[in-house]
């Protein structure tokens, strides 16, 4: 089950105050969950989308380092704690129905992706008539690997589930 | 209920494929729902964060300009159907497993939150030691709307749920 904390931010009680207001007020899914998009503060790309609990919102907030909730290993995953590559936010923003956040982050020359490539979006999907859907031929954008994350993460499970 | 529509993009079946492989093979969660996070090709910017079902994923390859699952209307939200701000999509990008995708479009000078403004993203949360949950106070980053909600959208009701 996911560690659902205890929200005490500001309650949600009229959409004025939420889309008008200046006071944090984020909306939680059934999951407790609340999507999270990562940019890179230097390139501009995005690097990853992710999930927080109340928890992780929190220690974002008061660390500055990106904490997130690992819906793979169910528990707070502090961002480059098994890879080194930790991210500094440089800026936190919420969405006008405060359902979605947006960090920008500093990671230096570091790398987002356990895959190893520095952005999780690395394939571009082609646009136009689709033929068969079973069978849409992506673009690698990204063709290096800046790591080998088998050494980097040595026998830790892969967190892609099926 | 959503409107699930059949999923025939290719199966996914094991996690190199998924990750490595060039077929395009989305993950829906259990509403049927991937999230969608969709950037400014100019300003590179995060303008909206959002969701699509099968059919939305499908009519935005095909139409090359973004369709969404509209959530609180329970519908296909072709964007700016109501407002006329359309977003024609110049990139489309999947993440390593597959289950968010990131959409790059052209606006011209358009807007793109319902609110007003040109980013839902429009307010800062503040980052440092938290002394009341209830009480953190943001900042507005844009501070000029660039249209009337009321006059675009007239007796439409506003999509923010509590």
């Amino acid at each position: 089950m996911l560690n659902k904390s205890i929200n005490m931010f500001k309650k949600r009680e009229n959409i004025t105050e939420i889309e008008e207001g200046n006071l944090l007020s984020p909306k939680f899914d059934n999951d407790g969950l609340i999507p999270v998009v990562t940019t890179c503060a230097n390139t501009k790309e995005i690097l990853m989308h992710g999930y927080m609990n109340v928890e992780a919102l929190k220690l974002t907030i008061e660390t500055k380092e990106a904490h997130y909730w690992s819906r793979s290993r169910k528990k707070i995953w502090h961002k480059g704690e098994a890879s080194g590559f930790k991210q500094k936010v440089v800026e936190m923003k919420i969405d006008d129905d405060q359902d979605a956040i947006w960090l920008t982050v500093d990671i230096g020359n570091g790398i987002s992706c356990h895959v190893g490539y520095r952005s999780c979006f690395y394939r571009n999907i082609p646009l136009g008539q689709i033929k068969d859907l079973e069978q849409i031929e992506m673009d690698f954008k990204e063709r290096k690997k800046l790591f080998d994350p088998e050494k980097i993460y040595k026998n830790k499970p892969n967190p892609t589930k099926i």
